[in-house]
């Protein structure tokens, strides 16, 4: 059909005035009188509508004036400027077709619908604002996370979602089977015969594409995935979901202060992207979701963020004189209310940990020359607490062998793994940013379900 | 690391003459005469190798000339122009620090390898040219996708990956659960209770996102997925996967020709993409995997993509005179050996398959106004049969309530899809694009098993 996006009208809005236009989209609001009436038409293509005014001119105008909210209608109309109005231009339509009415049970009148209703109706709630707002964010916040990394080169490698691995710590990953769950032919001991399965073997759903971006970075040196992961844990809370999008890029020679300035630089990119092309929905979270979402973020742009080590950072939380929920000592993982704090009130602005106590991080992560700590990163940031958390890895196979045996992980689970580190290994890092949290923070959203189109929790795998 | 990209060594060469560098990468051969040795470099940035020049000069110069295939180095010197030359430039090192060493065990000595050997190393056959060039084309061709729709204003929607619809055709689903394969809680009739799963019900992986798609498409007019699907079908072929990636638009007010020409657009967008980003890839694959990839992906961009009726088709394929192995009449299915005679013999070019028998084809799709055909369409494309297949949605209630019940689908399985006729319908469209197909097109690779990084095919789930 030949029509013109309204996102069109309003960035080129010269071009067409004067002229007549033909615009297809929903109708947010109808007011009328008896000669004329308004529309205020959203096409989805931008987060404001244009008004149409009609007239009794128009054969269908009596139609026209009892539309439904929600209806879809396409219209053809000149375009005429209105300076000095709150919109800048207006259509006066010669011709109004509807196509597809919408009756009066439709759930989305006019009116605040809380969010908890919402997600009820997730096949309909990208038709309010800030669904509207918040979806489109996530698009672009997608496309500026590809222009970061594609800018730089960086390879994207799509990762395994299905995995036959068992090293990716296998108590909270999803079952992928073929098999049925009664009846299933059972070995000599009376377990599952997993040869029967689709795979010859038990399959599970990914819960990070690291390892295998590894094997990318050793071969194109600096990659990123940007895929689904899972995690089948029964959480039942405003944070989590069982199924997420991650980005974990991978740089080969490349140390933790390499990982940490990758990360500063995409978290800025992302940021100005999003506020650069969604300026519109920008205002539209401050102003209803979260006020002073813009400051927030204006401020994050133009920081340098802080460096902390894990050491200094507990004596700074020992020393602060604020009374935790959690006590702090030399070995404790940090809560949020200890990561806000350092962020919100010690830095005032985003902060890289570095060097936690081995005891609480991965067996991947590289072995600091103390023997306790490792070399991993977490950013904090004013507001949310963990953002992202990286490391440098092991590069060297008999500190890894050595660590792997600590924990008690097999070596032949990871045998393609530990071969990075026999053939050609370097040193290298990367991080994981959940996609999600991120889009809640830039949005101001507060719970995950909220910025998932269809979001899949415990006991929620609805649409 | 403070080092430069072998890329920019290539692109930028006249900024680096004369100068000192410092690259980092893995090493290709290693020549030694007693005073001096060449060393080719790879860092993975780019298709091309680097010529570093080292001699005796250098205290490690003994255990450089002993280097292994594969070994990691970081190399200082002087960028030297060598005109005349194989090479633009060479590198005359001052310094060469050897980051890891790689054994003489490295399964990618300098000789060629089988493509299903390197299937069993997955992990390393990124580092030959061959699936060096094929995961750079990958990781191109998905930007140029979101490029391509991000320039048009298209929102990108992640659609779920597991999903609790019985709507998708459960036979070759995999499922998803958290119960255990032995001894789960069983119902009142012996069967599994799946309240106690995860979701509280049955959940499945995927096969399209195209339903959820349009949910979206109802608000924002114009969208894309691009995400992992899965089939749990046992076809052992070098065409078929368990997990590959698809990308699915979906465009409101838009029928079938918007459709066909959004199609159109993008696959030449990303040709061209590859074409100019690629170009020495590309030129590996013309040379080495697919005599004339060139010509072939030059043709498809500077052509009118051809149509053609169903109904055309099939008096064409009868009149042609060629016996096929399947024999063809109205209302049979098109075999690939039909698809290539139309656009190789017949069209000479890729062309659109248009309004198909409603039987063999899907319940959403608009029935025409004969009551035999549907609006939908394949895109056929020389050397491979089918690229894409799309089609207009039936947005008529009553219409698509009488297909399902045709076809015995339940109404209560579909509400949400059901909705979206109900409240503010509109003509709209979509297709899918199997993403690997598009790879192995591209790049001249025969079996879908090495144009994904980590292949998950019957009984194949490894690394």
């Amino acid at each position: 059909m030949d029509t013109v996006a309204i996102r069109h009208l309003y960035h080129s809005t010269d071009e067409y005035v004067g002229k007549s236009v033909t615009v297809a989209g929903w109708v947010k609001t109808v007011r009328d009188s008896k000669t004329f009436g308004f529309i205020e038409l959203n096409d989805g293509t931008f987060f404001k509508s244009v008004q149409v005014v009609f007239e009794d001119k128009l054969d269908n105008f009596k139609d026209i004036a009892k539309l439904g909210v929600g209806a879809a209608i396409i219209v053809t109309g000149d375009l005429v400027a209105t300076p000095g109005q709150k919109q800048p231009f207006e259509i006066k339509a010669t011709e109004i077709v509807v196509e597809g009415s919408c009756p009066a049970e439709y759930p989305l009148q006019k009116k605040r619908h809380s969010f908890e209703f919402l997600r009820q109706i997730a096949h309909l709630r990208p038709r309010t604002n800030t669904f509207a707002a918040v979806f489109r964010v996530r698009s672009l916040a997608s496309y500026a996370i590809h222009k970061f990394f594609q800018e730089r080169d960086f390879v994207y490698a799509h990762t395994p979602i299905i995995t036959g691995s068992d090293c990716e710590g296998a108590g909270e990953m999803f079952q992928v089977t073929t098999l049925p769950q009664v009846g299933a032919k059972l070995d000599d001991q009376g377990k599952v015969d997993y040869k029967e399965d689709f795979f010859g073997k038990m399959a599970n759903l990914t819960v990070s594409g690291q390892l295998s971006a590894e094997t990318f970075a050793m071969a194109f040196r600096d990659v990123y995935t940007f895929g689904p992961t899972f995690r089948a844990e029964k959480s039942n809370t405003p944070r989590h979901a069982a199924e997420f999008w991650m980005i974990e890029p991978e740089i080969a020679f490349a140390d933790l202060e390499d990982d940490m300035r990758l990360a500063e630089d995409m978290l800025k990119f992302v940021i100005k992207y999003i506020l650069e092309n969604a300026p519109e929905e920008m205002a539209f979270f401050n102003q209803f979701v979260e006020k002073g979402v813009l400051d927030k973020l204006n401020h994050v742009v133009s920081s340098d963020f802080g460096r902390v080590t894990y050491t200094e950072a507990i004596e700074i939380l020992e020393n602060c004189g604020k009374t935790f929920e959690y006590p702090v000592h030399w070995g404790c993982d940090l809560q949020t209310e200890h990561e806000r704090f350092l962020a919100e009130e010690h830095f005032k602005k985003p902060v890289f940990v570095t060097d936690y106590p081995k005891e609480i991080k991965s067996f991947y992560m590289r072995l600091n020359d103390d023997n306790k700590t490792v070399a991993a990163t977490d950013l904090l940031v004013p507001g949310v607490g963990e953002l992202i958390g990286g490391s440098q890895r092991e590069e060297r196979l008999d500190v890894l062998l050595e660590r792997m045996a600590e924990l008690g992980l097999k070596e032949e689970d990871y045998w393609w793994y530990l071969d990075l580190r026999r053939f050609g290994g370097t040193r290298h890092a990367g991080f994981g940013l959940g996609f999600e949290r991120l889009i809640m923070y830039v949005t101001g959203m507060t719970n995950i379900r909220d910025v998932i189109p269809f979001p899949r929790t415990t006991g929620q795998a609805d649409f």
